[in-house]
């Protein structure tokens, strides 16, 4: 990029889009000192024009049709911030990439599913396609693994990836409320979406995330297998209060690891230490921890959501691309990628939290610890509590180590048990 | 750099050379795949061509006096690994960039003194000086402030620079042992210098990395100040006791900040709570932690010394240089870096441990306490115990905020009290 005057577009006006049409209007000189470029915004687009947003947007350069943009206006660099996984988005970013505009995008759905197919299209068309604001919000995690730690061999990738879990995992322990109530709050806040909040609380989210820092750790394409999915939405007070006693923190996880030259990638609610560094990354943080060799064991951690740290990313990426570095979107280039082998979760390991709702009746206890024999899983503690108005009682069991394709069954056949009353709670030791 | 095979000379073999040396050997495949580049050693040095290495040297590219390199090979890349702020170091960096020569090196003492000077020369020339290895070891902090947060306003940036005092630290809590102990174990293992610690006992080498840190993070040129520079030999294990009593660690803290426009610059111990993060940052780990706007605040941890971490260090520098990226070193054009404004630390304030060792006698309280009441500082808590063996007693005063002029101005009247019989520890609460 040769060339002194730079023409950016910014396509979706939401939270994200607006704030950070604001940084780059703001911080116009600062970008010209650091790069040497000057940057215009000269076209803007969102569904609603006249929406009361934050910051005052340039009605001119508005335009109603985001494709229109590309007919009317020479444009350098186009930011996406709409954040569908298909649809408009990945036309957007489609077109721009083969019209040789570079990309920057925070849409972790969309780079999830199509970035081998982007990445590859950005490198024919020798432009860059960057996604940092995609993971981890304002931790440059993305850049880290790819620069900072360039060539160490990972080994394993984990953290906290999703802000939305953690304040409300984090907030129902500080409040002592229930779920639902402590979602209603989140979503007041603005950290959970207010119509489908979903997709953060079943853990994909935090999977899509995953799937980018594996590809990028571990130079392959990304995974197409959900090993273990998990979010979440079963989790009560109960589980917190009972686990809080224990000495254990209740955190959503995302993990990526090679075993055996095997991927592993999974997302599940977890029970870390209290005095661990993870069971002390609260509310909204997010927190990613890196293990590779020569460097060992390094640590991110920052604010994981919100305009103000995605904007930070997403201008990383801007001030990246004007200075005209790093091409590869994945690190190396696309036809070096080969697609992972992945491990069969069923064989992986982990204790076990199981809280079931039983009938408060005689011989019940003796029924489940049975399953739990049958299944060859042995138990490390039991905690029985009965609640005499309901006639029902909570059985807590501690399990040690037992395979996972074993508790699967264990789980299938406390569904199946008639004097199981509720959907068994169940989280995984870190 | 267009041309596809890269010739590269590794000065210096210590720990860290040597490592390096490894390093690029093994991952030459690596690196090709990931940059297009193939690189080839072309050329050693060190003072010592026969002493036993970690890793085996290829003797035929040894060259005994390093600057004939450059008359006998071509080179593209330099390795700087010998670690003199002046000397042998500055004078292979400065040929080296004068004849266009990329340069990457770990010495923290050469940039810190010569830094500014060295960086004007590398961009006259067209090449990059890396150096992202003297900040931190292991942790990309360099790259994450000039690139990962390169647009938002960073306020202050602080942590554990010091790898070699904070385990001196952790080891006399853990231990119970006296410092000249755990400084010979430190010794031993590698962690601090054989022969010369002090460097790194004395706050020097934390100073040198901060005012490295403060350059990039505010843009300035820098500092040729010492507003606060104290190193960790005066601790005793009698203070790491008591302040645990109180819920507190010692750490050697590094810390800059902007007050009103002026740079603020020093390291110290200082008493942090137990509870927190930085108070969990224990062994050879390095912590730093970023305060910016819009990003908030963000926290990178790993392993702060060693050869391994270090070299992960260097290798992403060559990784950069090879990709073709970032050309300024300190992230904007030399001419924009203007000289810091520094802040007078005498208006600085902060609560005070202060350790005295005194005469066992009547009325030694009561002098010391109108000591600092005469300098207008107030007391939060004291206790004095007695040794009855040395007839002597141990008093502690943990202060109100107090300028820190006043707490210069009482240090000397304590030093001078001949009742005080040993110079006064005192500590900073952070």
């Amino acid at each position: 990029m040769i060339k002194k005057k730079i023409n950016i577009a910014v396509i979706g006006l939401g939270q994200i889009g607006n704030y950070l049409l604001n940084e780059l209007n703001t911080k116009k000189n600062d970008i010209e000192l650091k790069t040497g470029k000057k940057i215009q915004i000269v076209a803007i687009s969102a569904k609603n024009k006249n929406k009361k947003r934050k910051f005052k947007i340039n009605k001119k350069i508005f335009y109603k049709e985001p494709l229109n943009i590309f007919k009317k206006k020479k444009i350098d660099i186009l930011f996406e911030a709409i954040g569908q996984s298909d649809g408009i988005s990945k036309q957007l970013v489609e077109i721009a990439l083969k019209n040789k505009i570079h990309v920057i995008t925070p849409n972790k759905a969309l780079i999830s599913k199509h970035g081998d197919y982007l990445s590859n299209l950005a490198e024919k068309n020798k432009v860059n396609l960057e996604f940092e604001a995609s993971v981890a919000g304002g931790i440059p995690i993305l850049r880290t693994i790819k620069e900072g730690l360039a060539t160490n061999k990972l080994t394993k990738v984990y953290g906290i990836l999703n802000g939305t879990c953690n304040y409300i995992l984090s907030e129902m322990e500080k409040t002592k409320k229930s779920f639902p109530e402590v979602l209603k709050k989140a979503q007041s806040l603005g950290y959970a979406e207010p119509g489908n909040p979903k997709l953060d609380l079943n853990g994909y989210d935090a999977f899509a995330k995953i799937r980018i820092l594996s590809s990028l750790a571990f130079n392959k394409k990304i995974s197409k297998k959900n090993c273990i999915m998990e979010g979440i939405e079963n989790i009560e007070y109960k589980d917190i209060e009972i686990t809080s006693q224990l000495n254990f923190r209740i955190k959503l996880l995302g993990i990526t690891e090679i075993i055996g030259g095997k991927l592993f990638e999974r997302v599940h609610p977890a029970l870390v230490k209290k005095d661990t560094y993870i069971g002390n990354v609260n509310g909204v943080m997010n927190a990613v921890i890196v293990e590779g060799q020569p460097v060992g064991e390094s640590v991110l951690q920052g604010e994981g959501a919100g305009p103000g740290a995605t904007s930070s990313a997403l201008m990383s990426d801007l001030l990246s691309i004007l200075r005209g570095n790093i091409k590869y979107p994945f690190g190396l280039p696309d036809f070096k990628r080969l697609n992972p082998l992945c491990y069969n979760e069923k064989k992986s390991s982990n204790s076990l939290y199981i809280r079931l709702e039983v009938i408060d009746k005689p011989g019940v206890l003796s029924q489940i610890t049975k399953l739990l024999a049958n299944n060859k899983i042995s138990i490390e503690r039991v905690l029985q509590t009965p609640d005499h108005k309901k006639k029902s009682a909570s059985i807590v069991i501690i399990t040690h180590k037992a395979f996972e394709y074993r508790s699967l069954n264990l789980i299938n056949s406390l569904k199946k048990n008639k004097n199981v009353i509720k959907k068994p709670v169940l989280i995984r030791l870190f």
